[in-house]
């Protein structure tokens, strides 16, 4: 375990063999890379959070509505100004003007910096561009101007349809680009409009299952691993799901134990082939879902069994109070990367099929088998110091722009996943 | 007149009103560019000369195989890698193999490390990268490893052609990259090769007239100019040429003499109405070359009729040594930024439709009135401190991001220019 001397800078760190590995089929992995994006193009944009075991590299979340890209670092700014160019050139050609649309029920100031950071990548890039909240209830939302900690601020419009139409006040955008991720259901405003739509509806969290995320990406992992002949498992997380699991009433409790203890199995045999000593872990959240409410920790499957009622209550909760119906068991990925001795998990930020950015997330409470993205909790974020796509033939693999180079590559199958799953949605027409 | 504090910033000065119009345009100017893009695409590469006037800002020469990569900014090294890939998958995603080839007859070591610079941006883009030499006359080149002044090296192999294949060893391309601008005339061994070649041959300054580039420029300038409702002049140097003229059998004299007298009569009108009390002045160079060899600054038709032998030998001769034919007259634009009372001049780079990067070219024995980049003269290249694409709306129109942005607009209207070049001259067709 090494610390990062100053903020802005990667950690060292073991991973040696797969970093060789990547570095040394660099060419083959972009032309691999070009292939699939022909075939299944990118989504908009996402953010991956991986983990880094030194042993294992593995994605455990991939957000298709990425928040926090305030916490890039602002020297890549143009990168994700030319990124987003592309991504909407490939779109349409035609397309002026866009409509962002935030979460809503936040008040989180930092989520609106990363918000107004997305404007700004938006204007820089040409664009016309509005700002609309979604109607809030039957309510409807109103306008409000929300001034930021680092200066500037942001004003939200009410959205309004007329016929097949959105407006905010005198404009109606061509492009409408969501930073919402839709937990709560898909907003019936946003139904058969006439507009573009990205990402798709369809890959809100309402209509998307993390399992379906993470067998999508076991399947571009075997083609992937086999064209740098390694073990898939060093870079895919073991995972299982349960139908439906009532936390409160304790149903769906059988199929939880069981198929813990199989995958604690699984990964223990992995541990032995590998001579790991470190005890295996589980990681078991909701299947839809993203700010990682509902997440335990399990290290053996009497955790599953002796849940006390106020960890019941955490679990039976996720964004939006919706009961958690559906779990994922995911394999736990131990971080060994640390910053000042917390635990720290790299981020990796793509806009189209372009990594972008990134930023190590810091917990200094949390352990290196947990969960860093927990809700209400605080975390800090050290920026990328370099750019993740400057791999350098003439340096170790483990060096510091060869190391964020596997980070983006592997983020990048994660993202290759989403794409597949995005296929299945296919975008709303529009008019411009 | 105003100095630049440190080595990596922009100079402030006037221009303040066409600044705010490219800034307060902004959308519908990324808008226009990107319908250009649509009817004709961009150059693979492209650098183009600015002078700034003050009063004035406009390019001066467009290169097509452009040098200087080394004199930008590390910073936007990922900018140029992302421009790149972006690049190679406009012309075919298939591509993975590529042959980059550099100038014949130059020992310039920093022309190498701006090849070596190119090698690197291609490489880290995730192409495999070999580096040809073309034959030398009848001998064939040999192999050759160049050393570099900051370390590293570039390794030249000879280029061999076997049919309608090249072949390095036993690499043969997809796609060959010219860094050369064949001002010597189109190399045979390059000719009907089954390769796609960018710039395409027909690019080649042996084929490529200034006056044909500045003819398309103003035609650019003229719809760019009413988007804007700007005067064109004040982004568009006047210009007329000379077909034939020997300067050493004295012909043809008569014809520049006229045309630099009526040239400097519309230069000057121009500036009565803009009430400046400048003296007009001209630029006479080849009108096919790259070098800026056989340059002269002209201030009165006197000047032209009172040649020395001295300075008729020099306009003789341009690079490779051919007799100028051709010649073009161009309003000469004078340097308002200056860097230690020394005259500057921005250097755009772009590939692509994308702005990369820039520098100053800062020459501290050349007058506001003379061209900086002459042949075998020393100059300093101060890189620019930020990209040219984050334009800032909230602050000055000449704040240093929104001067570089005009920069970048002004360039790209260069760029459009070089596109409806390039749409003449149709590419070689090709096996990957």
């Amino acid at each position: 375990m090494h610390d990062v001397p100053h903020l802005t800078t990667a950690l060292d760190g073991p991973l040696l063999e797969l970093e060789r590995r990547i570095l040394g089929h660099q060419a083959s992995i972009e032309a691999w890379f070009r292939t699939q994006w022909q075939k299944t193009p990118a989504p908009f944009y996402a953010s991956v959070d991986l983990r880094n075991a030194g042993f294992k590299l593995a994605p455990v979340d991939t957000n298709l509505f990425p928040a926090g890209f305030n916490n890039l670092n602002p020297v890549f700014l143009p990168l994700c100004i030319q990124a987003v160019q592309h991504a909407i050139e490939q779109i349409d050609p035609t397309i002026r003007n866009i409509l962002l649309i935030p979460e809503n029920h936040t008040r989180n100031l930092f989520y609106f910096q990363n918000f107004a950071r997305l404007r700004d990548i938006l204007t820089k890039a040409g664009f016309q561009v509005h700002l609309g909240i979604l109607p809030d209830g039957l309510e409807g939302a109103t306008s409000r101007e929300i001034s930021l900690p680092g200066g500037g601020s942001v004003r939200l419009e009410p959205l309004q349809r007329k016929g097949d139409r959105l407006w905010v006040g005198e404009f109606s955008p061509c492009l409408i680009v969501l930073n919402n991720d839709l937990a709560e259901g898909r907003p019936t405003i946003l139904e058969n409009v006439d507009h573009l739509i990205v990402p798709p509806l369809g890959l809100g969290w309402s209509n998307r299952l993390k399992s379906d995320h993470f067998a999508e990406y076991r399947q571009v992992v075997s083609e992937f691993a086999s064209l740098l002949a390694i073990d898939p498992w060093v870079i895919d997380p073991l995972f299982t799901d349960c139908g439906s699991v009532d936390f409160m009433a304790r149903s769906g409790e059988d199929c939880m134990s069981e198929r813990a203890a199989s995958l604690l199995e699984a990964i223990q045999s992995k541990y032995d082939e590998y001579g790991l000593d470190q005890k295996p872990f589980l990681i078991v959240k909701a299947n839809q879902g993203t700010y990682g409410m509902g997440i335990m920790t399990v290290r053996s499957v009497s955790e599953i069994r002796e849940l006390n009622r106020k960890q019941r209550t955490r679990m039976a909760t996720s964004k939006g109070g919706l009961a958690v119906s559906r779990v994922i068991l995911q394999e736990g990925v131990y971080t060994f990367e640390s910053w000042n001795s917390a635990a720290a998990e790299p981020v990796v930020y793509m806009i189209d099929r372009f990594v972008v950015g990134g930023f190590y997330r810091v917990h200094t409470n949390r352990g290196r088998d947990e969960n860093l993205n927990a809700p209400g909790m605080h975390f800090e974020h050290l920026s990328f110091a370099e750019s993740c796509i400057t791999p350098d033939q003439e340096s170790p693999p483990d060096c510091r722009p060869n190391r964020f180079y596997a980070y983006g590559v592997i983020a990048r199958l994660a993202l290759v996943a989403a794409a597949r799953e995005l296929i299945q949605h296919s975008a709303a027409q529009r008019e411009c």
